[in-house]
């Protein structure tokens, strides 16, 4: 397989999954931890590294090393592997999943920004979500009238600040997620539940329903709930770990042990809170995007930008949630009609915020 | 259908369903609850009716009513109905269940008793169990390699007491259930578990496995979870109603909405407790009876006749679970081969019991 964002949480776990199944990584691709990439070539031993950066070639041990976007699309085209797992970060991760799809491999996405700006044009016919709200949806998915979905969050960093309090937050708070550890990028939108709404989207175009809504669960061990016609619910329960959608979404199915069993007596107790909107501001637009999913590039776009400030301490936490929502209101008519406008679009609401 | 008890919670319920989705209703019997009887003769107008005294049958405001365990035997053999509910309490219960089989009825089983003393001769064929937990594990069950199954129970009316307290508890106490209103032997059961240990007995004839356990979920709203070799869960929400599974029982599916949805932002929270062995002796045989499911009907006669004289005032709410434990050890080496053993075994353990 081919694996985009090796040394992220998603990649070092795929790698995980390889070693317990014995399967073959034909290429790594990865940023800037040159360190872990290293003991990455020298255990999977691949035909094939792409890195960030051209400087850092030199560093990499490794006789096939190439750096940037097009390399990245070059070796998804001239693979032999059948599987792309796709875990880079952004709007980026956008063109690897068009070439995956036009050169049929199946894809295991992590990048949700793949569906959330262009999900109308992505053949989802060889894809697979790597994220353990979808993977419960799916995992749920029996033949009943479903009459709607609702996956969970953590409520993120500052679920338990006072709302006074998150006007004057720090970076390293923002980065302290309560029940893990991910990306910089990803904790932020979990802070500010715009994570929650791009599952959302995702979900919408994954099971073609808008019934969809989310809950706080604050220990993340249920991941999400199917409601059905007659008034009962199911729930998929598992450790917070995303080694078992990764195994699912490679392997189609799994029949050996990859996470420890969730032990609800040790758990004790279970907590649900509701997504309250002055908290987290993007909730108050959450059935406007379910209703015109077009303005998915608008806000991953606003939002990239608005995130990147913030960690680079130009804007503070608030500000975030104040641009994405500005923008979704600036650029509310937009209708892409092709793969091309969804690139257009994107760089419109990046430059107009990118100063 | 014919109703094997339809005064009680599970008949009262099966009649909801039975005004909801327009069913014919051909046969009621019911007990000594006459006022309750003769509105559901009013409403529903059953060809025939059965109590259980003679001295009763001039009450009842219908021309066809007869009495006693010969008369349910006989109406269900007389019957065009294809479905027969048997909500009877107790051993009591089998006669009904074997004879419905016997007559290639499909049958919707609330006495668990049935398959507790005699799983092993009974046809699975056409039966359909009522139970909560039951209908939770059979909603879950799909295509994946299970590892064990959970049932949850409410803890009964004393989950909450100290030990000590657990002496000297009164009737009225122990009928004080914290979930929900049932009858007088089925509340007590639920006070000692053996009421679960009945559930797990029945999951091991309905499932084929002996891979089962039961936790304690304080709210009752996830009444069952599978648990699968991968190391995820899934489990069963809905509020504490046996309509739900009464309709699937009886409907085979259901796609229209049977309870409200269990809302989860205004449940706010779960609790989930280990079952004690101190507080519930029965658990202490747990894996025992489990692994010699023959003990079923020793188990069931002893705390038959316990359960009775506790609720006679006879012996004390400890007095109970000693019972059974003594019981399941003086009649450990039962051994029935055939059904009539299973009636030989049930008079025995009374006798010895029952002075």
């Amino acid at each position: 397989m081919i694996i985009l964002g090796s040394t992220g949480s998603i990649g070092v776990n795929t790698l995980n999954i390889a070693r317990k199944f014995n399967l073959n990584v034909e290429v790594l691709v990865a940023g800037t931890n040159i360190e872990l990439l290293n003991k990455q070539i020298e255990e999977f031993k691949p035909k094939k590294v792409v890195i960030s950066k051209k400087e850092d070639i030199h560093k990499i041990n490794h006789s096939d090393v190439s750096f940037g976007e097009a390399s990245i699309l070059k070796v998804i085209e001239e693979s032999n592997s059948k599987t792309v797992v796709n875990a880079l970060v952004g709007f980026l991760g956008l063109r690897p999943t068009l070439k995956a799809i036009e050169c049929g491999k199946k894809i295991a996405l992590a990048n949700k920004e793949s569906l959330v700006v262009a999900g109308k044009f992505i053949d989802q016919t060889h894809l697979s979500p790597i994220d353990s709200e979808h993977f419960a949806l799916w995992y749920l998915l029996q033949d009943k009238k479903i009459s709607s979905m609702t996956v969970t969050a953590s409520g993120g960093s500052f679920r338990d600040y006072s709302l006074e309090k998150l006007k004057n937050v720090s970076i390293k708070e923002a980065l302290n997620h309560p029940n893990w550890s991910m990306g910089n990028k990803i904790t932020i939108d979990s802070a500010t539940m715009t994570n929650k709404m791009f599952e959302l989207m995702e979900a919408a175009w994954l099971f073609d329903t808008r019934k969809l809504d989310a809950i706080i669960e604050t220990k993340s061990l249920i991941h999400a709930l199917i409601n059905f016609e007659d008034g009962s619910s199911t729930a998929h329960i598992a450790n917070a770990s995303m080694q078992l959608p990764i195994a699912y979404a490679i392997l189609g199915k799994c029949d050996e042990q990859v996470l420890e069993p969730v032990d609800l007596i040790k758990v004790g107790s279970l907590e649900f809170r509701q997504i309250e909107k002055e908290r987290y501001p993007i909730w108050q637009v959450k059935d406007e995007i379910l209703n015109n999913l077009d303005l998915g590039v608008v806000l991953n776009a606003a939002n990239e930008v608005a995130v990147s400030k913030f960690l680079n301490s130009e804007i503070g936490f608030l500000d975030v949630s104040k641009i994405t929502l500005e923008a979704l209101e600036k650029f509310s008519g937009v209708k892409p009609t092709s793969i091309e406008d969804i690139f257009e679009i994107d760089k419109e609401v990046r430059s107009f915020y990118d100063t």
